[in-house]
């Protein structure tokens, strides 16, 4: 029994997501399916981070076992049976045991906000186009406000299969991207999200951000208040995971 | 009779460039329809960089004069009647006679490779994948022999309409692009280019920078050779216009 680890990259835009579904295209549909033909059997991914649909991964972190023997050069296989619009930056065998999603210590995301009027057309799809005012002081205090652990029950949806609210977050912060000062990044990174997590305290502290919520009102959410005190889910494709840590 | 000048910035992707051709999708096409629409009277497009299919704008300048009356927030109404993959970034008049096309001093345009295995699944469509080896020296050498006045007719379609061949090179190099150090690009600044000129210049230089071709035999290509003699023209979609000049 061989355990491997992919390294992946996708743009989100074409699929339903990383999770297989009858029917849909997804991220892992598609990359099973070629290491299915590649390994002659059915293989299973586990993965670090479900990505919901039109959610992009800069760097996504995905784990399976076979006792089948690997094609030559399974990184070249791999990429010319995935679309291009999926990477596998790197595929090779792990340690025995290795499990991509339970091994994980923390995972970094990265939300994109174009600010700029009209919106780029080269953002189409990657950014957020938000054209409206944000004071970056009240959106800095909703950072600085999310380190720690804390109950995240408002920051995802009340139908949920999560048992356990409590996260720790252990870096929060919004910057302008470098080259690019129409673009506006927050990025987290915390031992585990939920699901809708990021988009939900991103449509959050827009509100704040816009003067519609107060940032002293953002940090009492996180006390576990529900899902309905806090604010929208902002857009799918704004969203990037950028970073698994083992 | 009031000149208008819009700046303008589109995703070449969608269009089969910019001049209006019948049934087909172009950008002179999108923005003259809406135009129409506006000041309720056909007008036409003067235009600095005549991108073909595929072609992308950074920066894009074009003219256009009318007796009507402007609409209110003549910028605004523009771009909610033009795709998104379209920004009008400026809409103002300019002084009397501006011609965009006539009046540049020169253009600037950028080619983007992207040169990592796997190619990045955000680089579809924006850089040209190219994979294999490239010498850096051998392309700095051509950059360099490209600098001033040469006989460009060896990196222009055999039909052409254009008439002089000679063309002046104010600045051509080669270099990394910031923050994404997979991304390699040429950039050069010349008074007028003839169609296709800058991708067949780019072709040219990969056999060079490939060991295909030696930079003594780029250069003598400079001197009016047939378009024979030189290398296949690279694809539209790592083109980017990048600056006109007044």
């Amino acid at each position: 029994m061989t355990t491997y680890r992919l390294d992946i990259a996708y743009d989100g835009g074409g699929f339903s997501g990383w999770a297989v579904q009858p029917g849909r295209r997804t991220v892992q549909g598609e990359i099973e399916a070629a290491l299915e033909r590649l390994f002659g059997e059915r293989v299973v991914l586990t993965v670090a981070g479900r990505t919901d649909a039109g959610v992009h991964a800069l760097h996504q972190v995905a784990s399976f076992t076979t006792e089948r023997p690997p094609p030559e050069s399974l990184i070249r296989a791999l990429n010319g049976l995935t679309g291009p619009d999926v990477a596998i930056d790197a595929a090779a065998p792990a340690a025995d045991g290795f499990d991509a999603r339970r091994d994980a210590l923390s995972r970094r995301y990265r939300y994109r906000l174009e600010t700029g009027t009209p919106p780029s057309p080269f953002e189409r799809g990657r950014a957020l186009a938000w054209p409206h005012r944000l004071d970056r002081k009240l959106l800095d205090d909703c950072a600085a406000a999310l380190l720690g652990e804390h109950d995240f029950t408002a920051f995802t949806p009340t139908e949920t299969y999560h048992e356990r609210f409590s996260r720790r977050v252990l870096h929060a912060g919004w910057g302008d991207e470098p080259d690019a000062e129409r673009i506006l990044r927050f990025e987290i990174e915390a031992d585990a999200f939920m699901r809708g997590m990021v988009r939900a305290l991103v449509g959050t502290m827009l509100e704040v951000g816009s003067g519609r919520r107060s940032p002293d009102d953002f940090a009492t959410l996180l006390a576990g208040a529900p899902r309905a005190a806090a604010g929208e889910t902002a857009a799918a494709h704004g969203l990037y995971l950028l970073a698994v840590s083992y």
